[in-house]
């Protein structure tokens, strides 16, 4: 089976049904159409094997993962998915590795009324990039850099699973099933995004670590922060390990962090708590840039690891 | 330098600048303004070290090619460019190699009008994937599934210089400088691509060799066609070595291929001439399907290889 017949076969009817798109996957170009009362948010990602991903994982979690990351990055601007784009590089055709690797990518594709649009596939070392849109309204977007003195940091869901998973596998240990879950299907955060669209002052999706993401929005917003590590929400298994590293730099969380007002605290609480997601303050902003971390007696704590740099 | 400073550096302004981009490179996802009266055209696109280019190839050359073979398709659906986003994939952080790459990438783009919106910088075999979104009106596209029986099938400039400097190159013969130009530095026709909009019924660019992507655009249409091989437009360097596969099946043209009615050539001829780009009628969509070559004399030639099928 050729490049061309495994492109139709696997992913012509990828994602939901929409009406905007006039022209979808097979063309030179796909045409859609856009929504001219909201902004287009775009964003691109790669999942290179033996960096993102053990060349051996399930393809379907292949497909979940890779498309929730990227749904993630919307989430954290507030906008509502609409269209991808595939570009994916195979070291052979096997035709079983790619149903089940469209099944999971299109099975999450469907969840979010998203649709494969367009795409290339080549041959080469595995990786997969993708690209997704989507659209937001100007006053509901969530910038990074809209942080202000005083905000409320929060963040939603629980931090340091992935990690956890991670860290087991690479030491030869079981990992439990549910940590397993939580690094191969992350459920990107993209109701909640939106439902804190004019809300939040400032979001960036955790995919680094902690540190390191949010140290993106206070470098955005001129400002600095003071996070209080007894209040990082954190399952019972990552408790156990007593390591707060996992929570602080571990990365692949896929949960938003934000800020703001601490008046509008119980507001986005609700809001996120009728989608079944809890929402924690965590720290709280300040003027003096930087990102100083309290342990349980309010003692100053150093963080050496700050997060996952490709090149550092 | 870690990856973080290495996009700040390279890729912060990148292309030209343009008054509808919200937020461009940096947070995470560009948000960019529509154009409500035109369609949005996006196609994606990979090179993957050793299957598309040679590891050793200039940075500068791969920067441009990157850009132009998607700009190309752009130019193929008629479309207008205005943004691009790039997936980076590299073995190793190389101050040097980023900044000959982006130096060739950036200023393609600032020829065309386009400019850099995100992006996302891994470690691992190198590879470049690249996005290019731009706008055609609906009554300008250049479908595939557009030809008509009788349609004059016509190609922009030569075919089968790139072919020619792979090939030399592979034998280990010496490339001319104007070929292996060609090979590395395609000029996508993208002004060529809006000139024919609302003149040409169908339209393709030839990435993977004449047959196979006019075949393309005969499936989509559900005709057949007849091509005149004398009439395949060759540089004097393709002439000389009298083998009709580097025009018919050699690839990397990137080229215009598009059907028009026969009395509408003239106009289109025109209209490219003021643009400095020759277009020759090659041959003429027929009714029954399947694609007809004929020899020097009129006989009919068979063509083995038909094109290049990463998978087949």
């Amino acid at each position: 089976m050729g490049e061309f017949e495994l492109i139709r076969r696997y992913f012509s009817d990828c994602g939901a049904r929409r009406a905007d798109i006039a022209v979808g996957v097979g063309d030179d170009c796909a045409l859609l159409r856009p929504d001219s009362a909201r902004l287009l948010a775009v964003s691109i990602d790669t999942l290179v094997a033996g960096v993102h991903f053990f060349p051996e994982v399930a393809p379907d979690a292949l497909g979940h993962k890779a498309l929730a990351v990227n749904l993630s990055d919307l989430a954290a601007m507030g906008a509502e998915p609409a269209w991808f784009t595939l570009a994916l590089t195979l070291p052979a055709s096997d035709p079983d590795w790619l149903a089940a690797f469209a099944d999971g990518l299109c099975g999450l594709a469907r969840r979010f009324g998203i649709r494969l649009v367009g795409g290339d596939t080549t041959r080469g070392p595995l990786a997969v990039t993708l690209q997704v849109h989507g659209w937001v309204a100007q006053d509901r977007v969530l910038p990074r850099q809209g942080a202000r003195p005083e905000d409320w940091v929060c963040v939603t869901g629980n931090l340091g699973d992935a990690a956890l998973a991670l860290r087991l596998k690479r030491l030869g240990e079981s990992v439990p099933e549910i940590l397993q879950q939580r690094l191969d299907r992350p459920w990107p955060r993209v109701a909640e995004g939106l439902a804190l669209g004019g809300l939040a002052h400032a979001a960036i999706d955790l995919s680094d670590g902690l540190a390191a993401d949010l140290g993106h929005v206070l470098a955005a917003s001129g400002v600095g922060a003071r996070l209080r590590l007894v209040d990082l929400p954190r399952s019972p298994k990552v408790q156990a390990t007593g390591d707060w590293a996992l929570a602080l730099a571990g990365g692949d969380d896929y949960e938003l962090c934000l800020t703001l007002a601490p008046e509008r605290f119980e507001e986005a609480r609700t809001r996120l708590a009728a989608l079944g997601c809890p929402l924690t303050a965590i720290g709280q902003i300040e003027v003096t840039p930087g990102l100083r971390l309290e342990g349980p007696e309010g003692q100053p704590i150093t963080l050496v690891n700050s997060g996952y740099d490709h090149f550092g």
